[in-house]
């Protein structure tokens, strides 16, 4: 699959698993809100000012930018299954213009957002390298 | 969740989704099929032995052993969302009755897996810390 294969399916799905690593070298996993914004994929952290300056992801992207975005489904019929990864560099933005556009694009993808009131930053992650697998 | 809520959640599963973590800091995610085996998770390579020394999930544990998994689903109904995260230990296992162990849980467990001659090493995951999540 070719880069602009990848963005393309990537950007059709509802959910991502976003993975970074510590500078301890422990890698961390958690599944993703996102959404497509001027080249850059826009992540949502959807908790409260204060809780998030304790989020794993969040210390982790202060402690190493480096990240890997997945998005693939999973179907008991194995000749459907494909992935697609993202490797890339991770911004945290806590407020602003670009933190308002942001979470409006989000706000946008995901109706069920719609009447909260965020409050928490967002993640900007920069893909420098795709790659994708299917099995057909 | 406990720890045992979370190892019930995980081992129903279908799939998994690996991260792991290279000397240089890159992270790296890969959905997985794998199997609850005497404590551990086994996640079977399903490569020809001289394709998988180049697969970056094994470099990457051959240069640092801590790996992260995922069990999730995603549902439109956000109330209906959780998360079970086990972050711990991974070891390559190329040959022996370790090997031929793990592969047949993986084939119990996998239909798929029908038929299929196993050549690929597995991987072993010796998990030290559960977390959870869920929506309610």
């Amino acid at each position: 699959m070719g880069a602009d294969q990848c963005r393309v399916s990537a950007e059709k799905q509802r959910v991502g698993h976003l993975a970074t690593c510590s500078s301890s070298m422990q890698p961390h996993i958690v599944p993703v809100t996102f959404a497509f914004r001027n080249g850059s994929i826009v992540i949502g952290i959807d908790e409260k000012p204060k809780s998030t300056t304790k989020l794993k992801r969040l210390r982790n992207i202060l402690e190493n930018p480096r990240v890997s975005l997945m998005w693939d489904e999973y179907d008991e019929d194995w000749t459907k299954l494909w992935w697609v990864r993202g490797d890339g560099v991770g911004l945290i933005i806590e407020s602003g213009l670009v933190w308002e556009a942001a979470w409006a694009a989000l706000n946008a993808k995901y109706l069920q957002y719609q009447g909260s009131r965020h409050e928490g930053p967002c993640m900007s992650v920069e893909i420098d390298s795709w790659s994708g697998w299917s099995y057909s």
